[in-house]
């Protein structure tokens, strides 16, 4: 197909989300078709039929106009993890704070699939791709370090509970999306989510801490957390509690 | 200082380590002077006194010779992990191969924090450490998914490890560099590195595992895991062990 066919006229009728969703689109279908690198800006605006100038007024990058939506979710994550009442189990939250990635993800299923093909193929957009994983990390581990405030360990913990739970996250949405979509990816992550979760979190009961998720129930371990120097009778109820045997 | 006072006669009486460090050493001294972007591949060899194709002989990229030794660790981690014996404990071998990195930051100390102050200011090197980064992570995670091939939950507690690894070595790591690189970095990434070995291991006892490793020792928290339907005395003497009381 050659560049003149691929050319619309600039519209400027469109609405903002209309504008911002072609340019989406175009980019993406240029970027599959021709390649990231022999695509340019020009090209993207041309096939999206607007103003270049409209182009950076949404995207600071061509590598962020692969990935449109992260800002967005972002700022959600923020938002949700602000919302948390104070007593809330801090790892259950970020758990449901990932969640929403997980959800922009299934809310386009094709769109996510294909672009996981694109940026398999272009190193740039996968070191985009770490960078933007990164942010979430830092926000997850930024409100955790707050929310551990009493603890001795909170900053190394925080990071660390982080990093599990968005390797536990990337790991079931990365199934998925080689699978080419199929299946629930929400179910999915749940699943993996709650793995980490049971690993990490000292509010819960803990059966199957460091165990399977997906483990048989007869295997389901008791984990009990108690301070150096406890007298034995309060592990001993600690221990009975965990079990249900009281 | 003038462009002609930086320049040195290409010297081809060194060696080639002596080429590469040369290299390594000039483009530091101009990233920090004037800045990232403004110094080109010309500007470093001109000072290191060495022709253009040594440069790329050594690195592929302006990014790659800010980090020159990532490469011969990611191999040196590749050949630790396939020297392991079949029944170490896979959890302590990724662990001892974390600390592999953190002796390359250690063994020189100056180099380390000086680079950490450009990586903060620079974004494309910022990126271009997260791909390094990401690149051990998988190193270890597949080592992890092979040492797991029994479990049913082994993709996932693999991707998990090797992340919980990841960000507690990073976190000492990244402490020590903040610091200006006072203290021993080894000590703390093992104390780091300890606390996840503690959480993860399923062939250990686990005194102190989710407890401090920055904590005061009268903090230190005792963890007991054990299959649901043990008997409690069983348990009691599980607490006993942990806490040395027998």
């Amino acid at each position: 197909m050659s560049g003149e066919t691929r050319q619309r006229p600039p519209n400027g009728g469109r609405t903002k989300p209309a504008m911002r969703d072609a340019l989406v689109a175009a980019a993406l279908e240029l970027f599959v078709e021709r390649g990231f690198e022999q695509t340019t800006i020009d090209d993207i605006v041309a096939l999206a039929g607007v103003g270049r100038r409209s182009f950076f007024r949404y995207f600071p990058s061509k590598e962020a106009v692969v990935f449109p939506d992260h800002e967005r979710c972002l700022a959600d994550m923020s938002t949700f993890l602000a919302a948390g009442a104070p007593d809330d189990d801090p790892v259950h939250r970020v758990c449901d704070a990932a969640r929403l990635v997980a959800r922009m993800y299934a809310d386009n299923p094709a769109f996510s699939v294909r672009r996981y093909g694109l940026t398999r193929q272009v190193p740039g957009l996968r070191t985009h791709e770490l960078s933007v994983v990164r942010r979430y990390e830092r926000v997850l581990a930024d409100f955790l370090r707050a929310r551990f405030a009493v603890r001795p360990d909170r900053t190394l913990r925080a990071d660390v509970v982080a990093a599990s739970v968005v390797a536990a996250h990337n790991h079931a949405l990365r199934a998925w999306l080689r699978s080419g979509g199929s299946g629930d990816v929400l179910v999915d992550v749940d699943q993996a989510l709650e793995y980490v979760h049971q690993a990490w979190c000292d509010l819960c009961a803990a059966p199957g801490a460091g165990g399977g998720a997906d483990g048989d129930p007869a295997d389901d371990v008791v984990v009990v957390f108690a301070r150096r120097g406890v007298p034995m009778w309060r592990l001993v109820q600690g221990v009975e509690a965990a079990l249900g045997e009281t």
